[in-house]
């Protein structure tokens, strides 16, 4: 049987459409663009017909996107170059608790550097609290930076409320779309936003290839110096066949945006309904609020979410950030929401996408509950207790059961 | 016809097997390298199997490579890193005149922070003057710079001298080996060097993807923060096709290097004869000094380079460095080597690669020719004044053609 794949916010597949329109910039058209050779003209004409296919996707001008090597790499270029240009009155950098590694680590830098970092708390809900939101972002704040869709637990950040906030006060706000970019709409002028982390192995595009929308008239700092691609804007030999790539993944997802959005989010509500069915006490992380058509983050009650994913070969998910597995503290992010530390690791994140289906998740939630009903040991005991609030114990097998 | 692919420097093709090996990770194998489902375990396992393959290439232990998104970002990694980390004593950079922009600018960039920044110059041979390293490389040194064969004329540095210059005075010394590895024997440790940049275009694998080799402990602060892929090293979520496409461009580099780098200096050789001959006050930038076997830059009497090829359609070729085309100024490297200006517009460069054969070679020679003596208007004028000395001069169609 082939693993159920429920990762898909940890990495896509390469769509076929995609990896077809990079083939032949890895065969025989291997020009440098920043050549005058035919070769190079070929890499240069797809470079700029994948920026305008990138554009669309989010409503803004070709111009304003830059291609980087990834989304780690748009949001340092975003974040340190805002906060480099800062004025001296401005030295406070405002963004959330729930952020990815990529925002969290150059902003702790920054504060290490001087700047007054404040994290904007979460809700139980998982969204940021705009009434500390208000409180936060003053005529001092250098920086509003906040991620779209949580990665972890897909919930929607207020983004454009936000970005109000920002505007009155005069601060630029980037936004970190790596999650949300092809699962529901991201229109940065709706949004009023100046920047933009686009990450592609998050939009069936591969690893390695990443773009950056700012806003035009804006020009940062770049993280590399160097030779002068992308309009002196961000040096190294571009990745011609995976930008071309890029910007089919870009046309397909918003060919496809409305329709697969849908289908997503009723598969992901069945699966839901499947697994809540079979284990009693079981918690959807943000439940109600606006979320990713594709992401359900559970919480198992008494098992650690590691364990029960190590029984369940069958299928491919991850336990938080697929950035940090292997790692076994209860995820960063639940915790910033108030969850206690043994709900949160119980946690399982299930991600679904294109290649998902009905079968799939009934299986998934069938083989999920089973193993959950093993290790937890439901059938010796004979009774359970309603309810996810449990400690950790150490078994003789040295797994992590909770006990309640 | 096909074109004649000369401009190997400037980035190569992807080798079939190369590509052979990247397929699987753009198909079937997706998974995200941190994750710990059976596709991150495939996948973790291809990196750390390239970096063995690519870590034997340099005579270095595998735990010293570190992979990136190409040669820009491992040589700022290894320049602001070198520098962040130096003592308040060590407040000088030691470089060349001869460097590719990704170490020039991490370097004017330091200079404008306050560091002393001295450029080595080059002979007229192209090769950086020893004797003014070893002034400039004092014990306030923070980290000396060097390119091991420059990209636009193949001259191959004295990376060991000033490695023990540096070492003299406990400085680190960092190599950039993009334009070398694949073409000579590159050991960091008979080299004794700290840092080593690879960029794996000019090796026959793809753009947007490189390595830096750092010598065993030592850690460099990242030019990006984020999560903590590369062991803590580099974060971002890792472009696992490419780094397995890296490892296999470095076994077959290692397995040819001898051969081929035979194959390739005799090919060379059999150009500039077929050239020189045909050409009179042809010449050849570097002949004589010890030069990577596949590189001719040659300085055309009379005419501009970017005329000659832009004449030229059947040979992709360049005037200087890809990285810094359609720009008509005379290269910088060539005017840091003392020549003047109307010599140096002239400059054509051939570099020759795994594709090239003895009939390429033989048209070429006499293809440049030919168009050489159409646009300098040989048959018209009737008289040739030996050597290349010449002013620009506009042409009534634009074009800058010299005149002597």
């Amino acid at each position: 049987m082939e693993q159920i794949y429920l990762d898909h916010n940890g990495t896509t597949p390469v769509d076929p459409k995609v990896l077809d329109a990079m083939l032949p910039f890895l065969r025989e058209n291997y020009g440098n663009a920043s050549s005058t050779t035919a070769k190079g003209r070929a890499a240069r004409n797809a470079i700029e017909q994948a920026r305008a296919e990138l554009a669309s996707l989010i409503h803004a001008p070709a111009e304003s996107i830059l291609f980087t090597s990834g989304g780690t790499e748009s949001s340092n270029h975003a974040i340190f170059g805002f906060a480099r240009q800062a004025t001296a009155a401005r030295r406070r950098i405002v963004t959330s608790s729930i952020e990815h590694p990529a925002t969290i680590q150059p902003c702790r830098a920054l504060a290490r550097e001087g700047f007054d970092l404040r994290e904007i708390p979460a809700l139980p809900t998982g969204v940021v609290d705009l009434a500390a939101a208000y409180a936060a972002i003053t005529p001092e704040t250098a920086l509003v930076t906040i991620i779209h869709a949580q990665n972890e637990i897909g919930t929607i950040q207020p983004v454009a409320e936000l970005a109000a906030l920002a505007r009155a006060v005069d601060a630029p706000i980037h936004v970190d779309a790596s999650q949300s970019l092809g699962k529901v709409p991201v229109n940065v002028q709706a949004m009023s936003i100046d920047a933009l982390t686009i990450a592609g192995h998050k939009l069936y595009a591969p690893k390695g290839i990443g773009a950056l929308y700012l806003r035009s008239g804006i020009t940062l700092p770049s993280v590399m110096l160097g030779a002068g691609q992308e309009y002196g804007r961000r040096p190294g030999t571009e990745n011609v066949a995976f930008i071309a790539g890029l910007g089919v993944a870009a046309r397909l997802a918003a060919a496809r945006l409305e329709s697969e959005s849908r289908r997503l989010r009723i598969l992901r509500d069945r699966l839901w309904a499947g697994l809540s069915a079979r284990v009693p006490g079981l918690v959807w992380v943000g439940q109600g609020v606006d979320m990713l058509p594709n992401t359900l983050n559970v919480l198992f009650p008494g098992v650690a979410g590691n364990d029960l994913l190590a029984k369940t070969p069958e299928i491919a998910a991850s336990t938080g950030s697929a950035c940090h597995a292997g790692d076994s503290k209860p995820s960063a992010i639940l915790l910033a929401l108030g969850l206690p530390a043994a709900m949160a690791l119980g946690a399982v994140r299930l991600t679904l996408g294109r290649s998902s289906n009905a079968q799939e998740i009934d299986q998934a939630a069938e083989i999920l509950s089973e193993r959950w009903r093993e290790l937890v040991g439901l059938e010796q005991r004979g009774v359970f207790r309603n309810g996810p609030i449990a400690v950790a114990r150490s078994t003789r097998r040295g797994e992590r059961r909770l006990e309640w």
